[in-house]
């Protein structure tokens, strides 16, 4: 087994990027494999969060933001100029395609397959052949129908999902793993400034996984045995990144 | 692309058998083909259903009832006397695992790992690495180890499971298949005694996909366009079963 990647946000923003491209990666697997029916439960979720939220000003905001900090790296003389560059003109072409008015997902509401099926996933179990038949035509289409589908509505969500994958390649790349160790199953630290993620890496032959907290500035980590389900006493050697 | 059935039971017992039936055949799909978190869908759906609702004592009852019509095809002429013999001793040795005083999923609901996901499955989109760092260590489990705990989880609604399955390919084996023509996409019936279930047989060449209501010794069609999501005109050629 190869080590685990265990990823905590610590501001509110970072947390929806992390739930969204969990959710846009759970889809895209979907399109890869024919899982029949379970592509429905990232899509419907997806449709959800963005109808509840609408994040389109959030990530222009923080499109802005990156866009002038890689401006001022631009002109340091260590900095790979022609690569910056590269990245300013990649986010700012993902810029246009979130000020278009119609909201995220506008599509998928309007699709009246889509709408009866999201009905009847909300109830325990209620998505039988006889709950939903259209559900049960078009499981019998051929997976490359389905396959366009699914990439259908994936891709009515890509004007959110591209810039917050890139974002968060951002974030992730501000910082190295830096081994360490947690005595007695225990770690805490701070920085002087504030941290949008902490990642954790374990080898999974500790049998342990971390429970993180933290905010802004400050974080903990708990090691918790998965077997015994309490916090461990051993000394556990992970690797931790702290990002900006 | 095969022809599709579609099934519509006609009383409450057999609608309750059906969802099971389904929930059971999606867990066993993730027993059989790594769907990594997918597996948990159909677990924590069947774990509410049998939590809402003892199944045990309708089963028990509709076995009795299903040996009792079989003791008295027995000394029909034209019975396989073997085959019916042999379907009673089936039915008969499924009765001993229901009758166990632990209620169906008991372990499971003891079980610590399955319950703190199960609360976050409830939630959308909350079952990312933070939400649930111990899903994301079993998730980096190999397949082997996983597709044990699957199968092990799954083992825990067999006692309830094995009778339906048997009790429902009973059912429809009480008809056979008859080819009928739906004039401008409608067609009703009637029976002169109770019936379970329907089941409607249909090429998908024709686009549609049947609606199915009715109850006990009723039904009705309406087939419907999947591309138009409406009532069609057109006749649409399909066969019918109507199992007792």
């Amino acid at each position: 087994m190869t080590d685990l990647i265990y990823e905590q946000p610590l501001n509110e923003k970072v947390r929806s990027y992390l739930r969204l491209e969990n959710l846009a990666q759970q889809l895209q697997n979907n399109v890869v494999q024919d899982q029949h029916h379970q592509c429905f439960y990232p899509l419907f979720s997806l449709l959800e969060l963005t109808e509840r939220c609408d994040y389109r000003s959030e990530v222009l905001k923080d499109i802005d933001r990156q866009v002038q900090q890689l401006r001022s790296i631009c002109y340091l003389q260590e900095a790979d100029s022609e690569q910056v560059n590269q990245l300013i003109q990649q986010l700012t072409s993902l810029k246009a395609p979130l000020q278009n008015p119609e909201r995220i997902g506008y599509k998928l509401k309007q699709d009246k397959f889509i709408t009866a099926l999201r009905q009847r996933f909300n109830m325990t179990g209620a998505y039988c052949n006889f709950d939903l038949p259209q559900l049960h035509f078009w499981l019998g289409k051929d997976w490359p129908q389905r396959q366009q589908d699914i990439q259908y509505w994936l891709q009515q969500f890509k004007p959110l999902l591209a810039p917050i994958t890139l974002l968060l390649t951002l974030y992730r790349n501000t910082a190295e793993f830096t081994c360490l160790s947690a005595q007695a199953g225990f770690y805490q630290g701070d920085s002087p400034h504030p941290l949008s993620l902490i990642r954790v890496k374990i080898d999974p032959i500790y049998n342990c996984y971390p429970t993180i907290s933290g905010h802004r500035n400050r974080y903990a980590i708990h090691f918790v045995d998965f077997s015994l389900h309490r916090h461990t006493n051993e000394t556990v050697e992970f690797s931790l990144a702290t990002c900006d």
